[in-house]
């Protein structure tokens, strides 16, 4: 089944658009994850990799049954090393037995055969087996040119996994080359273009949405509002929800009729809702697997009321 | 010492700006290094991760004497998994310990935080200890803005590492976005200039050159020479030389008078010489080393002509 059939499925199996990420912090970590990681020894890359490992492990036993995916940072358990790659590819393989789809946000790019080897790295579609890092679907960076999306395209229409290519970041300076603007077409705009071509090129008949998405940050909501109309067939993934500052309302117009279109991905304010109001008094430390829960719950029902899954 | 101070000590000592980049294939292996990975059993992706090690640490041990710096490319490593991901930083350690400059080709970026850990995860700088894959320099890709490069020059001054950005590759397709123009200015010109401002913050006082770099492809010439002019503290790291068809003649506007300003790199006309004539004819797969070694040495005689180290 195409990556974005298999992403329908849960959507509507869950009935909410919500994608927790998995952003690993060793010093947000609950102690009670720390302290097992000491108890468990050796040097500090392999304490903080089963650390995060076992962190990630729990925050999918809570989402697992609430909502469609995870989206692991690859950036965080890369700064452990190898150890933390391992970790990366454990976190992964328990997220899929769970049943949840992953996206890897490791946004990636390079040229030709390049291009193909971190392809061929991350996109194992629907065999957990086909790739190192099990994803369901993965971001790439387009600034190298279409050309060099071709090789992911490629792999993940053999593989049946997914895609999401930057057009529009969430950070504050993400107008400085973003914006730059030729014939009226800013430079996001182009790549939005690109990405829907690409993306309508591997659509199978009759379906609505095809498998090659785009990032767009929900910190734009106007931004956001233009990008749907401009890339009608391409899903979108929204990060900027929650900690970054984005709102239900921000994120409404990414939504069709019936809820398909986007994910949106709240990572830290999931993560580590223990550490904030209201759930801090409400829950502490002590029981940070059910902040986890409330806030991941609480942000399903914030997105019910402008996605109508 | 900073990066660029230990670069240009390099360079003067080999008095060559050529850079051999190690990008591992399984295919294009001697079969004296697959019949040993083999040999030394376990699934496949452990035996290519051993391949792969084995085979750029004996292209170290040919290439130390001749050369300042290497180049592996993080993608063919990443796509065995976790276990290639080992073999990178056992092969990164190797190089250093050899005496090589490391730049890490892996093309990273990402937002705040996120662009920190990746920073924090490659960016070694002296002391080979500080990061788990100890690399004197980083490439890393400007999309996402000029704000996300920063926590990488944060880093990169505070350990005395380097940077090389992304500003005009050398695939056929680099100009659908690079070439996009505003007032006058294209998208890479625009890169090129946030580069440059980023390098000149961190130069010190009485340095011509600064840490923070470019990337920029061989396989257009007269832009090589319009940017080397508009960046002019700014070191060029220039992929493209060799099978991607790019000469000597083609680099020659980068170097300075003293033979400063770019490394100019080789990869599989280097690594995989014993393939390709002359190499092939009078070493063959047999001496594949000495192949290595001719090509490297028939690439620093090409560059002598046009760079006066």
């Amino acid at each position: 089944m195409t990556y974005i059939a298999r992403l329908h499925q849960a959507m509507k199996t869950q009935k909410t658009a919500a994608l927790v990420g998995l952003d690993p912090r060793y010093e947000n970590l609950p102690e009670e994850i720390k302290e097992a990681a000491k108890d468990r020894g050796g040097d500090r890359l392999e304490m903080y990799a089963y650390a995060f490992e076992r962190f990630c492990c729990e925050v999918i036993d809570v989402v697992t049954d609430l909502v469609p995916a995870v989206k692991p940072q690859a950036a965080f358990f890369e700064e452990l090393g190898p150890e933390g790659c391992l970790a990366l590819a454990r976190v992964m393989r328990y997220a899929r037995k769970k049943g949840l789809l992953v996206i890897c946000d490791a946004k990636r790019g390079d040229i030709g055969t390049t291009a193909q080897a971190y392809a061929s790295a991350y996109l194992a579609g629907e065999d957990a087996k086909a790739a190192p890092w099990a994803a369901d679907a993965l971001t790439i960076n387009p600034y190298l040119g279409t050309d060099t999306l071709q090789p992911f395209v490629d792999l993940a229409v053999k593989r049946e996994a997914g895609l999401y290519v930057l057009v529009r970041t969430s950070n504050p300076g993400a107008a400085t080359f973003q914006d730059r603007t030729q014939d009226g077409v800013k430079l996001f705009e182009a790549v939005a273009d690109a990405v829907e071509a690409l993306n309508v090129q591997t659509m199978e008949a009759g379906e609505t949405y095809g498998s090659i998405g785009a990032v767009v940050g929900a910190t734009y909501p106007e931004e956001l509002a233009q990008l749907r109309k401009r890339m009608p067939h391409t899903p979108l993934l929204i990060p900027g929800f929650g900690s970054q500052g984005g709102t239900a309302d921000d994120v409404k117009s990414a939504f069709d009729a019936d809820g398909f279109g986007a994910l949106i991905n709240n990572s830290r304010g999931i993560n580590f809702a223990y550490e904030k109001e209201p759930y801090k008094s409400q829950f502490g430390q002590s029981n940070w697997q059910a902040a986890v829960e409330a806030a991941t719950k609480d942000m399903i029902k914030s997105l019910a009321g402008v996605c109508p899954l």
